[in-house]
């Protein structure tokens, strides 16, 4: 493979973009770039290997109806005039549902995009954009490989018994399962660990992704035995915007009793609850933290409340806890959210050092603590990467 | 107070009463009597004190059309010819659902039966048959005064994170929280638990209510501090036929993507999930165990890998822990369930005595075990016998 790797994340309302040089393996991007508020006022962003800014500023020639296919052109042609004349070679594209049948990273054909556009169902807010971009450049750069990886696939090796829902045999045989998601940052938090705690990396370990989405992983071996995300992204961790875990029943009476529509409800709980809903105030953790109404306290109360619970929660599956991974945007930059969560998992021997957790050091647990605790960055990008690498590799054919 | 206390507990299918006498204060019913499979094929069974059968046998009176007014009156006739010209003064009513307002026993008058009523959408399978029977009572012995117990009202105690869902402010505000259910259960078991371990029955105890429904309940001081029911009795625990946890989003794809009606999935989750639903076979437990079918053994596996993973997910709101009670049918007679349940709980410290748990016995763990395991039977009647008598005292008047 001569030509650059591009990888892809495509949102709503948001499309990020990373470039690897092919042989380049230690995960670092030769640019990175952004295009946020796409639908409201459209915001460029890119960025060199150094982080250095190579261009911002609002997007006039994107309307606010603007679709990927029109994100991408733009994207494209901004790219390539970058990359010195260097050329891509292959994309790769985080798709949040792989479903039970795509476990591992696959060049897409037009047979595969059909599957995967009938599991758009079981994440209808992040699979139709996955899957747009897609088209997007099959569209504008028809020569291009393309290539899936799946939030869902790092899951694959769970035990039944993590992936059953208590529902009727016949509605598990046809896919409505505890698939969880975020694998491609678990993948990479398990590629890094045995660099900072060895063998241990190998134990009993659970890793809490608390970004704009959220979920844990618990991993031994370091594959997962059980995640807190279920059949959608909805379900487990309290979110930015997110409800986390729900009792059924509630849904059924805002149906029943309250007369809502199933539209009016996903809204609801895919995007006015969780911190947003809680707060009153936001959806932003750090804009939380810095506020002194009673709202923001309250949300980040019960945001780590329930993730110490939903981390309890997962011990068993395990059969006991050595180690604990913070990361993304909250794990990763909130002292004060793994404070709370720590300090409520004391009784499992959960021991913080203060002054290392208030520099988000590596690793921020005591030398006493009975479990170490770490925060680490995670770096989807440089999985998807990695997969492109593999699947091109001639030797691999 | 002359009279005897009739305690009553309707369901949609049955009907249960004890007669307790006044001033018997050791929780033993003078005489229980049940009505089975109303609507179906009516079954009456009663029992003295002793145990000893009083009476068996088909309801030919009663038609499969019969309402809770039909199978009332036929109850107070029958039970009052057994009582040797004593007469019933009061009767105190199993109520699943007392909100936000109602946590302790209270006199039923119409303005209260009118709120009780505006709670029904909150438990829609329960709530109805519970006061469908005290209107029955109110039409065929109007003087006798009607106390109403909740089952929601021991859990009031639980700090506000117990309660809230991560849902908008204003849906919280109109009463949409994690309520808790089993508490007249919850509350026997704090009563009696002193004079099994002591004082450390005032410490950090998790008790599990394993019956056709099920939850856990954390308690410390003897109060509830959390529990795994939320605002519905479908939340938490696999069950007989409830799902228990699941997925907000399940319910959305159910809707959205199946195209199935509200009161279709309100049947799929009460009705066809749970130990029914994974099994293919019976939401019995007994039937499971000495099943060899596949189905049976998933469903069992399941529903112990859902209760530890629970019963974790309660120790952070305690900080720790150090006693666990069975009770319920499944959690007094099920030494199978207990096993499965503790094996998985062993990095707790959690130690079994096999041949106590295979006995049954009041103490099933082993002298080195970190955590005392009980085994307690519950006795809901005798919490709704002891508030009548607590009401009908003139002294509280």
């Amino acid at each position: 493979m001569t030509g650059d790797i591009l990888t892809l994340n495509a949102g709503s309302s948001s499309v990020k973009v990373a470039v690897f040089h092919p042989d380049c393996r230690d995960g670092t991007a030769r640019m990175t770039a952004k295009i946020a508020g796409i639908g409201r006022a459209p915001v460029f962003s890119a960025h060199d290997r150094a982080g250095q800014t190579l261009a911002s500023g609002q997007l006039e020639k994107l309307a606010p109806s603007s679709s990927h296919e029109d994100v991408m052109a733009l994207l494209l042609e901004w790219l390539e005039g970058q990359l010195d004349g260097q050329t891509l070679s292959v994309v790769g594209h985080r798709v949040v549902h792989g479903g039970t049948r795509f476990s591992q990273p696959i060049r897409i054909t037009e047979a595969i995009l059909q599957d995967l556009n009938a599991l758009a169902p079981l994440a209808p807010l992040h699979q139709p954009h996955n899957l747009a971009a897609i088209r997007a450049v099959a569209k504008w750069r028809p020569e291009l490989t393309q290539i899936a990886c799946f939030d869902t696939g790092f899951h694959r090796t769970q035990d039944r018994m993590a992936t059953l829902f208590a529902l009727p045999r016949a509605l598990s045989e046809e896919g409505i399962i505890r698939y969880g998601f975020h694998g491609l940052s678990y993948d990479y938090i398990a590629s890094v660990l045995p660099d900072q705690i060895g063998t241990a990396a190998d134990g009993r370990v659970i890793v809490a992704h608390l970004g704009n989405g959220a979920s844990m992983c618990a991993m031994q071996n370091r594959k997962s035995v059980a995640t807190s995300m279920g059949f959608t992204a909805l379900d487990g961790l309290m979110m930015g915007r997110r409800c986390g875990a729900l009792d059924p029943g509630v849904v059924l009476y805002l149906l029943q009793s309250k007369g809502m529509e199933p539209a009016e409800i996903e809204a609801l709980l895919y995007k006015q609850s969780g911190l947003l809903g809680v707060s009153g105030i936001s959806n932003n953790m750090k804009v939380l933290e810095d506020s002194d109404a009673p709202g923001a306290h309250e949300a980040i109360d019960l945001y780590t409340y329930r993730a110490a619970s939903t981390l309890a929660g997962l011990v068993p599956a395990l059969g006991g806890l050595e180690t604990i991974v913070f990361t993304a945007g909250i794990g990763e930059n909130s002292a004060r959210v793994r404070r709370a969560i720590c300090d409520r998992l004391q009784w499992l021997g959960v021991e913080l050092d203060s002054r290392a957790n208030d520099a988000n050091a590596i690793k921020i647990s005591s030398a006493a603590s009975a479990v170490d605790v770490l925060v680490l960055p995670t770096n989807e990008e440089a999985v998807i990467a990695a997969a492109c690498r593999t699947l091109m590799d001639p030797s691999n054919a």
